[in-house]
Parts: C-alpha cells; structure tokens; sequence
C-alpha cells in the first residue's frame, strides 16, 4: 500500500493506475478506521483479490468545511499509524491524508456546494453547514480521484442521501455504494466517535438500535402511523438510557419527505447525545404492502 | 461534425475520442455564435487541422439558471441551423445542444455551485443568482465532458474570473483559456446581444470600448487613481450616447479586488444598458511601474 499527503503524487498513482486499465475506487473516510470502513474496502477488493482489476483508494481527512464552531474537530480522534496497518491490511491500495493546507490551500474555500431541502432536517437541522461542508469536501475529492465507484456507510444515511443528490445534480460520474451499517455485537452502530463514550454510557448506546429494530417490527405487523412508531422509539430511550434526543424521524427511504402514512420503503433516523457525544443510526423498513394488510384484516 | 442534444450519446463519442488519444476541448456557449464563439473554435482546431489529436466540443445551452426573472431569458437569440453551419466551418467535432430536460432533468436543481465574494460584485451586484447559475452549469458540463481544456471568453471577465476561482477551490482537473474580446470594427465588443439594438443603439455603443480605450491611456500615461479614470469614462459615455451606466469600476485583474492605486494589472469594467439592452466590456491594463513614474517625475 501506498501513502501519500499529496494531491499530485496521487493523481500521478491514480493515472497509472487507470493506463493498466484499472477501475478506481474511492472510500472517503475520517480516520479512526473500524470495521465499518474496513468493510467497505474488503468488499471492494474481494472482487479482485491479486490488485489486478482495482485500484483501492481511502482517504483520511478530517474536514474542518463539515465542523459547527461547537463541535468535535479539535477532540476527533486521529491515529495514523494503526490506520494505515488496518487500511493495508484491508486491501487498500493508496491511502490519501492530505493536511488542511493541501485541501484548502487557499485558507476559506470561496466556492461551496450546497443541497437545498434536503439538508435543512434531520441532521442538518442541528448542523448548520454540515451538509454544505461535506458536498464540497466529496465534491473536490471526486475531482481530485475521478472514481469510478466511491463508497459511504449507511450510517451516515442523509449524507449518502445528499451526496446521491449532488451526483445527479451535477452529473458527476461516479457508481455511489452504499454499504450497510457495521455493527458491534450487542448492536451499536460502528463509529469513530463511539471512542468518547464512558463505559456507562457505552453500556446504555445499544438502546438505540434496539429501539429502532422495535420502530421496524412495528412497521412490520402492520403499524403505519410513523408518529406511533416514533413515540415508542422516544420512549424506550428515555426510559431505558440517559440519552438526551436530538431527533428520531420516520421519513422516505428514498428522498427523505415526510411520510402520512407509512406505505413506502422508509427510513427511520434518530441522533441521541450521550453527555457530550453525539451517536447517530438508522434503519430502512419496507412498508407492509396494502393488500397483505388487507388479507391480514380479513383473516382477523 | 456530429451533433447531440443526448448526453449519453456525447459521453460515448468523447470516450471514443479519449481512447484514439486525442485532448478533448470544451467551448461553452449559450448559441446565435458570433466570431467571438468561433474564434475560440478556430484556435483550438489551428493547432490540430486535421482533427487527429484535438477533439471540440461546442455547447449550446440557454441556461435558464442564470436568468433573472427581469432578464431576457425568453427573447435571447436563437438560431440552431446557422450555429450548426458555423461550428462545422469553424472546426468543431461535437456540437452538444441539450434540451432544458436533459440539463435539469429533475426540474429544479437542489444542487447549487456558489462562489462567495467575487460574485457579489460587478455585474454579480444587478444580477442577483446570476453566477451561482454560471458555476452550476459550468459544472455540470466539466461533469458531462471532463475536458482537458475550456475557453472562455475574455468580454465576460468576471465569469471567468469565478470559474478559474471555482476550478481551483474545487480541483477540477481543467485547463482554462480566456480568450480575447472578438470585436467589430469599430470596436462594439462582439455579443449575442447586439443583436437587440436598435440602429441608432448601434451607433452609439462603440462609445463603450472608446471610453475604455480611453482609460487606459490614462493609466498609460502615469494616472493612478481609480476614480478619476472612472469619472472619465462615466462622462465620455454620458455625453456621447444615451446608454444608461450600470457600472464602472477599475479592479484588480487577478482578484477583481478595490485598488486604492492602479499599481497592479488592473481591469477596467463596464456595463450599460440601451434601452433594455444591457452590454459589458472591458480591458486590461498593466500599470506604469513605479520605477518608471519616478523617472518620468525626474525627467519633469
């Protein structure tokens, strides 16, 4: 594997790379790996285990563009060395952790890419900025890689969700993936940030998948009013945790609107802070399809 | 010539120009191409006559974006049969002409590229979302042809200043031309939109680049205070014609920042209206070094 901090060194690898015929692939990380990025770039080299057919690219940066002025840059946690073992030892081929001054050389950015709507809820709602720092951050690393195909963790679902948007938008040419949440056993969402928590507070954050595992066995006997479903979600961590809520939404899988009714493939997101740590998770449910529920209501 | 209202159908035709080796090359436009549009044509096509390394791709696109609701979006000159007959003579390979459909397929775009500062000046300060229209669609095409080369051309000064600006903030990997203003011979600066003025209109107008011609004499000459070349220009296009003045205003070439003294490379920027017509110009003076003033002064 190879590591480089510089735009040029990289392009100049990439180049190469493509003139072998290769297929690039980007996986834009922050660092802090776990085996939430690691899956993704063990999914992507699977397909081609002796680096023939795919150039694996994962960048590190921690992008100040996506930070409120309240918020965790200063405190991210950052360890290059364990990084690079773990990213090498999941088949990435060149690791790209360009400094601050390598991406924004300029000092502020003039130029910013902005989603609208879709960034105004959910997280976006409490992270002014977030969404506009992140599409211009993606968007410069898509000009810097030109990736055929660039992976993003459901986790972070209205990231992926603003980043599929700005891809159409601005047709850009990339193959989105969106890889499933990695989970640790008792459930919790595999995070970077998971590393703030006190051991109690550790012991509480499962509460939150297995709050929304409850919201989607609900949706699947038949519950489609999302704001039932959100109030049991509300109460189980209330009750069962510290968890101060932020959010929990039951919205359209696929654009993020609102739902009357849950008679769609919807997502259900929550945000939850645990003394000063933010946890976000998600889960998508496919509706019960009306005419089951129609078979269900005359059985009964 | 070839020529597609299809993206997909370009995206082919590019990708078969890239894979016979040839440096593909962008001129965006939005139609009823003057020699202004053509020369731009005509230098990349002199460099490569026999169409074996360079291949261009002219765009014709009104881009419904970049319109005020009190401009002339519906009224901009048209005429597909003439543009087509002009770009084949003038060497184009491609002629891409995409519907409004094709470009915002969605009807409206979440996604905006925005350049702060530089587009809130000028003429950014009448033409409020003018720009952001500009570097969204400038965008999309570098999206659609990832050119290695663009022209622009020189009379619309600050858009390409904010598109060089928006190529470096978000590292798009192309190389930008500015071409120089294309005039008739009496000096009107080339423009799809001369084609709105009325004959007397049309005799006034070369006041325009006279004045600015003017201006830069003065700074020629030794003057190095911006509003006094600005009073100039202002009173010589008052008293020679009825056009309305926007404005007039003397700035740094590079930046389009204020300059206290013209000691820098400065461009001196106009525009007017006559009647419903509103034209820009400009030009681009290098200062007298100070060196050479304090000659002059002891030569006095």
């Amino acid at each position: 594997m190879k590591i480089t901090e510089y735009i040029a060194a990289l392009r100049e690898n990439i180049n190469e790379a493509r003139e072998q015929g290769k297929t690039v692939v980007l996986i834009p990380t922050m660092g802090f790996l776990h085996y939430g990025h690691l899956a993704m770039a063990e999914d992507a080299r699977k397909q081609d285990e002796d680096h023939e057919k795919i150039y694996i690219i994962m960048s590190i940066f921690i992008n100040p563009l996506q930070f409120g002025p309240n918020e965790d840059l200063d405190k991210y946690p950052r360890n290059l060395v364990r990084d690079s073992r773990l990213a090498h030892e999941a088949g990435v081929d060149m690791l790209f952790v360009p400094s601050v001054e390598e991406m924004y050389p300029y000092g502020e950015s003039l130029t910013t890419v902005n989603v609208s709507k879709i960034t105004d809820i959910l997280c976006g709602a409490y992270r002014t900025g977030h969404f506009q720092g992140v599409a211009t951050v993606v968007s410069k690393l898509f000009n810097i890689v030109l990736p055929d195909a660039a992976y993003f963790g459901q986790k972070d679902y209205q990231q992926f969700i603003v980043i599929q948007q700005m891809v159409k938008d601005l047709n850009i040419p990339v193959k989105l993936i969106a890889y499933p949440t990695v989970r640790e056993s008792d459930g919790l969402a595999m995070s970077s940030r998971n590393s703030y928590l006190s051991p109690e507070q550790r012991k509480q954050a499962p509460v939150l998948y297995r709050s929304l595992l409850d919201g989607a066995s609900m949706i699947a006997s038949g519950e489609n009013r999302p704001e039932v479903v959100r109030e049991r979600i509300i109460q189980r961590i209330s009750t069962e945790s510290e968890g101060k809520i932020e959010y929990v939404e039951v919205r359209k899988a696929n654009d993020l609107s609102l739902v009357q009714r849950v008679n769609c493939t919807v997502v259900i997101a929550l945000a939850v802070h645990f003394g000063s740590t933010r946890l976000i998770d998600n889960i998508i449910v496919e509706a019960q399809k009306d005419v089951e529920k129609h078979d269900e209501i005359k059985d009964s």
